[in-house]
């Protein structure tokens, strides 16, 4: 029999800086029924993202911020339980924009069905889903390795940087990943089969990063900004390319300890290197190659020649802990939450 | 009957930011003779360009450092007045690197020679020269402009940014110069036919240029650096362009004057509007595209569609106070010091 009550989590306050546990608030509200055409979802899997971070902010961005007291937004892997479209039955599995709630009605404009038997579902929230694409559209359409040179990405036992990892050493190029602590580092070696991996939380870590390049750099895959970009800034070689994806250091807005306008010297690097660097959001390369990166990349995953780790946490309720957790760093794989099990 | 002592303008002492009349120092040195396959020089034109303060400083860039009381480097026009090289003859007039000297051997390999029938053969230091193609550069191979788009340079009379400008209205583009004072403004309505000049020096400069850019900016070619990029970023549309060429405000190393890291800014706006930031030089392009950008610009340089103005100043000893003067803007068209006179 099916509950009376769905829950969701909305935007109690707007944080400043790193986010709190009082600027969620979980409330319940009724069950939703589904009108002509629509379906209603019970949400398996939700989604934590940092773009979620600026949703919180109201400064403009590339998308509008969340409203006080709305449902915090983000992608799901959802079950379909009542379905008044004939191209849904009871029990298909979605990907779907529900947001962080229990259940959700669909229009099913923003569908897209799974097929478990392919790839564990969760995938289309991770190597195979947004994430996944943004790593693809960065290396492949952006920063494009050739053979023999390397690739440095931050941030790289998540869903973007282990994929950013593996598609350099498809390329032929040498992969160096940046993560915090020896486990995530040795994963990155062990698992991800990364050339090397180095801690941004060792004293030295803009040495050891040297180390690790002893060509330079020739594509650094920016999705984390902060300390890492001054590492990265002098090893760069000439014509480097710099995907710029995210910013998850800046999103908490963490000011500079040492108060240096460091704009001038990145920018006399890119004269005097010829850098390039372009920003770029997955949905705009979506229509043009999401097919094409399904696939590329998608054999891969089903057989294991493409590696993930995913850090899945259970319960609505636990996602801002797991969410503030991420901005942190402290998830090791992409973060989901566990929602059916309620 | 010929001189029997050559001058030439040394580094005497390395410029702590703004450079001082007593950073160089004139040298007389016997006139050189030349060997088998070699030709004399006698410089009529010496180009002033501002990739030179770089040079003065010890610091490494894309080109080794000048060492003290090395002979200044640069581009000149110059007359061959003796030739032991059956490819010239006395009295080709050619397009030569001698430095800041009024007279130089050379093994031809860095020769050029020019027709004073064809264009003015100062053409070959500016807007025909390196100054032209790396606007050229800058415009059809990175920033290009579509029809409709709006183009914003500064430094917009000088010898790069008029032709960014002149290159922006042939596209179809809206042409927007930024320069000092109202002289150089009308200069750029009336006679580069640019659609609005901005003044730099006004008090409410970021909002002029807001008023000069109803449709935002698409094209950025950055050439000056410093305090204008922060008029420039917040009027950049999605997607938009910046060719980096040349960061004339910072070749001095003026500071901050609030001392905040400007750089997460403009990361921010690098990703949320996806730009493009490019740094290059021109020298990347030229095997490729130098004849064709002749081929394309000479003919408008010929007849007067394409327009362009010089400032030139009399004698070598001069040199250093026009130069001086050139990185703070004072001077008014392409910075040449005529030489021949001596």
């Amino acid at each position: 029999m099916r509950n009376k009550v769905a829950r969701q989590m909305v935007l109690a306050a707007r944080p400043h800086g790193r986010p709190k546990l009082s600027d969620f608030r979980l409330e319940e509200t009724a069950m939703p029924t589904p009108g002509a055409g629509q379906v209603l979802l019970r949400v398996q899997y939700l989604s934590l993202d940092p773009y979620m971070r600026g949703r919180m902010d109201d400064r403009k961005s590339y998308a509008p911020s969340l409203p006080l007291g709305g449902v915090m937004e983000g992608e799901s892997v959802a079950t379909v339980i009542a379905s008044h479209h004939p191209g849904y039955s009871e029990g298909d599995i979605v990907l779907a924009r529900t947001g962080w709630r229990t259940h959700a009605l669909s229009d099913r404009a923003d569908l897209r069905k799974l097929d478990p038997a392919v790839v564990p579902v969760t995938t289309s929230l991770g190597v195979l889903g947004m994430p996944g694409f943004t790593a693809y559209c960065g290396s492949r359409l952006i920063g494009k390795p050739t053979p023999g040179e390397t690739v440095v990405v931050a941030a790289a036992t998540g869903p973007v940087g282990s994929l950013v990892g593996q598609l350099a050493k498809v390329a032929g190029a040498r992969a160096v990943g940046i993560a915090g602590g020896p486990e995530k580092c040795a994963f990155m070696k062990k698992e991800l089969r990364f050339d090397a991996a180095v801690d941004h939380r060792a004293d030295d870590f803009s040495a050891q990063l040297a180390v690790a390049c002893p060509n330079g750099i020739d594509v650094y895959f920016e999705n984390v900004g902060g300390a890492i970009w001054q590492a990265v800034l002098p090893l760069l070689n000439d014509f480097a390319r710099v995907p710029v994806c995210g910013l998850v250091a800046q999103y908490n807005g963490t000011p500079n300890d040492d108060r240096t306008d460091r704009l001038p010297a990145t920018v006399r690097q890119i004269l005097s290197k010829r850098l390039m660097l372009r920003g770029f959001i997955y949905y705009d390369f979506a229509q043009e190659h999401f097919s094409e990166f399904l696939r590329e990349v998608g054999p891969g995953v089903a057989d294991g020649r493409i590696r993930y780790r995913e850090d899945i946490v259970d319960g609505l309720d636990k996602a801002p802990e797991a969410f503030i957790g991420m901005l942190e760093g402290r998830n090791f794989g992409k973060a989901i939450v566990r929602v059916d099990g309620e």
